[in-house]
């Protein structure tokens, strides 16, 4: 009675059986609304036709060159139509793109297109200089007989860009092909294939730089495509939605939103240079519906003057923040202002966000406050992911739904990436026990909802106790003058270590004098918020080290606690 | 200068890879949303974590009675709770859904099981005899000592049932065991796992017969997961909507819906019998959002005595018509009430529809009847199928896009089929050339939108003339007397076949004087309204023969047509 192989044997064949990529929205989107806008920057508008048409130029001059399967496109740029054409183009040449990061400095691009091997560079003609310094350096490390330097685009923006004289420089002195003509030699109609193993790379994403030693994160076609469309799904994105370019696309393919947005048939608004005004001028002429952005975005957002701004807002529009925990002060204030906020959170590993703080229609009834603090949790899994847990990372037994045991976050699914690159030892300790080891900390609330607490290497351990150094931030961000604040650990005569508060103030103290009764403000604030032992024994004033896209880079800051030598005992 | 196999070769392991399946959308609701309403029928709520429960606990106890992989579970059930949770639990097993059409004569049911050689069979109290016909029909086709009966589970469904005997018979009389009994019998913490395989089958769907002999299509998960994804972003469903069950499921898996449903922790209401009343008392009581159903429902709703509607509709209520072309008059009705109509095209071997009519906004601002006839092509395909187009099936060669040159659907992409169960000559026919062939007759617009002019079988050749039995029909439903209409081609003298009609009117006629009148009135009414050669040669009157999906059984009209003779030169 059991029909056995009959039912399951029946083999894939060319009809039922393609690998899947996001490279085919990209296609249905040029089919179905050709004269939709795709993309505007500036006074340039493009249709979803001329978007594919453009890709396939691309692909058709890059597999000209040889470039195809096996190699790497690095692109360093901003959030300019080419970047965003490389998210398609580049794979259609069956190549892998690898954006970079346009805040890193030269030597860490040198390392980036050297561990990556990469065979062209894409360059925004504002970062010519740049790039010409990395390539320098990476030529330098190399075996001159060796060393066969990669194809040079330089990506012209007249309208944007600072130095019109390095276009120039680059295309005559540097012999770079200016990247519009480097399309003309490509044919609109080129006959591309997607990948035939949809486990083929797609692209290679180095991690952005809070720790020391940046490792290439290697995604694939199938977790692309599924990614992008988990990610409409959670975020309730409809066909045709207006999504504005906060986020830089260089970080993790802007959280796979690129490809999202070629299978919703949506436009993208693409903003060079993201301040508080453009983001308002752009909602309002735009009539934008979702942008993403790091909690330090919607800081600027909440604290641009009166006339930057459009409030109250035209129409709703939808945040998608993850990057760092977003405290729930800005949560509360995006939300009084008419912004509907989801909070995500993910790892380049996972392709970007991969968990959501869901929302509960039985959350509507609460005070805005209680709101926001169940907001600002980590929450749930995308439903792209398969396995998302908290877990004493010794044993893998998860820790009990109690929201105070502090365990592990893991996840397992088809958005966890492939590896990364040439490094078995960092992929052997991330997949151990078969689940991706994040290294943040979190709980679980007794709803499931999970919680970090902190990167494994952020927390506090004072006098045997841990401290979340999140927490303390938290309770900084809702003190009124502060605009923002990043606690770390100090050494500490008395208790080994104990919180340092680095903060932003919103307007400058003008005096030493002020200064000390700021500190005592912010003290005796803590005080009266938060436990006795959590409270930062010291506090200092000044900007913030960031990465390129807005997270505060606390190794920076805990170099610079561990150098400041430890807390004297009589101190405080 | 190229990474080679570095950049591809990072293998798969548990924590990165996942086969594909809908089974973990319903895990992460129960753990997203385990206070949600999940499911309601009649007086019966259940909610997330209840419904995973309840699906836990049947793959349990199929899994004790050694029910897994290679099995297959025959369901015989309108829309009702254990109909939902087989599309979990059944898989969760290991086993494969066969989900059995109510309408299907015993002989047929009998020839399914047996097909498929189904080792369970669920049956809703109502149906039992049914099922009992049909098994005794089936044994008495096996040797008496190699068959092994499938184990039989009745559902008792006492608030909505005809004949509450049956259930007390089929317990106590015919050994069945009772749902809830069997349920109880399972582990609801039952550590269910997915497949090892995606390609691994999910479901049996046997052809809705509107051809004689049904074949078995064959689904895996993958492209069950895949379905249910594209189908929420195409419609634009979005997390936490109301989805009313008009549409059966056990239509190829109410077009992969049911697995929607769990993917968005949306509500399932249940409807056990279709009637217009009863789908405006579940949207008014239920604030319903989104339903499925064929066109011949649209237009029971569209004529429903108004005490049965709630018009004006409370809010807006989309729908997805699929099953049959839906004439442009009803399409504009629908609109005119309210509903917002997305016309959807597919088959069961697609998962169900893969097409759609997508709105462009440039539609907005046409007349509504110029809006209902562009409404009502085929469109475009879903955002999960990676290939669709119009043919000439000898050649290949895609038919141009001019509106007019007919050639043949065909498909290709992950939402196809694995293939036809045990019929490798159908495979082979269906999947020549690398596509699926849909047997279905379309032009392709200058939009590149398919508008679908016949099934290859309905077409009539009238004097070497295709006529689309489609385009007399939409001529038919805008009669204001008619309420459907069904043409097929009858045996005529002179032109070799003509168009005959087959009408249901809206109000009886009484006697044949007023029936001749109403004849020559719609014979008028074609005259102006479409090309001679077009206009139906005969006009009967009566109901039409439907599928229990209401699609109008044209082959029994056809062998009607045929078995009156032909049309006699004289007659007209």
């Amino acid at each position: 009675m059991v029909v056995g192989r009959d039912i399951d044997d029946l083999p894939k064949n060319a009809a039922n059986y393609t690998a899947l990529t996001p490279l085919w929205f990209l296609e249905r989107a040029a089919t179905v609304h050709p004269t939709r806008t795709s993309l505007v920057h500036g006074s340039r508008h493009y249709t979803w036709l001329q978007t594919y048409q453009r890709c396939r130029r691309l692909a058709s001059a890059l597999s000209a060159h040889s470039i195809g399967v096996g190699s790497t496109v690095a692109v360093i740029a901003p959030n300019i139509p080419a970047l965003y054409e490389a998210h398609f183009g580049v794979p259609m040449s069956g190549s892998v793109l690898n954006p970079v990061n346009i805040r890193l400095n030269a030597s860490t691009i040198a390392f980036l297109l050297s561990h990556s091997s990469s065979s062209a560079i894409m360059v925004d003609q504002d970062f010519f200089p740049l790039a010409e310094e990395a390539l320098k350096i990476w030529s330098s490390h190399q075996k001159t007989q060796t060393f066969k330097p990669p194809l040079l685009i330089v990506i012209a923006d007249e309208e944007h860009c600072l130095d019109p004289k390095q276009l120039k420089y680059a295309v005559e002195c540097r012999g770079a092909t200016e990247y519009e003509t480097f399309l003309e030699s490509g044919d609109p109609e080129f006959a591309w294939k997607g990948p035939e193993d949809e486990w083929q790379s797609i692209a290679l994403n180095y991690t952005s730089g809070t720790t020391a030693s940046p490792k290439g994160v290697v995604l694939h076609h199938r977790g692309a495509y599924l990614m992008a469309l988990s990610g409409a799904i959670v975020w309730g994105m409809s066909e045709g939605c207006v999504y504005l370019w906060t986020l830089p696309m260089f970080h993790c393919n802007g959280w796979s939103y690129t490809w999202t947005l070629a299978a919703l048939c949506g436009t993208n608004i693409c903003l060079r240079q993201v301040t508080a005004k453009a983001v308002y001028a752009a909602i309002a002429k735009y009539k934008v519906t979702h942008f993403c952005a790091a909690p330090i975005v919607l800081n600027a957002i909440l604290n641009a003057p009166q006339n930057d701004t459009i409030l109250p807002l035209p129409h709703v529009v939808h945040v998608n923040t993850a990057g760092a925990a977003p405290p729930p002060a800005v949560l509360l204030a995006m939300s009084q202002l008419g912004f509907r906020v989801t909070h995500t959170y993910g790892l380049s590993e996972t392709y970007g966000p991969s968990t959501l703080c869901a929302w509960k229609p039985e959350w509507d009834s609460l005070p805005p406050e209680a709101q926001a603090r169940l907001n600002a949790r980590q929450g749930v899994r995308y439903v792209g992911l398969e396995g998302l847990d908290v877990v004493n990372p010794k044993t893998m037994k998860p820790v009990p739904a109690d929201g105070a045991t502090i365990g592990e976050v893991v996840m397992r699914g088809n958005v966890v990436m492939k590896g990364y690159l040439k490094n078995p030892k960092a992929n052997e300790e991330a997949f151990k026990n078969g689940w991706f080891h994040s290294g943040d900390l979190a709980v679980k609330g007794p709803d499931g909802y999970i919680e970090i607490k902190d990167r494994s290497k952020d927390i506090i351990i004072s006098g045997g106790e841990n401290i979340s150094s999140v927490e303390v931030e938290n309770v900084l961000y809702s003190h009124p003058k502060i605009l923002e604040a990043s606690v770390v650990a100090r050494p500490d005569e008395k208790w080994g270590e104990s919180p340092c508060a680095f903060v932003t103030l919103k307007s400058t103290v003008e005096n030493a004098q002020e200064q000390k009764r700021m500190v005592e403000d912010i003290i005796k604030f803590c005080r009266s918020n938060m436990p006795a032992y959590w409270v930062p024994k010291s506090v200092f004033f000044g900007p913030l080290p960031k990465t390129a896209t807005g997270k505060i880079q606390k190794h920076l800051l805990r170099a610079k606690a561990q150098k400041m030598g430890p807390v004297k005992i009589s101190k405080l």
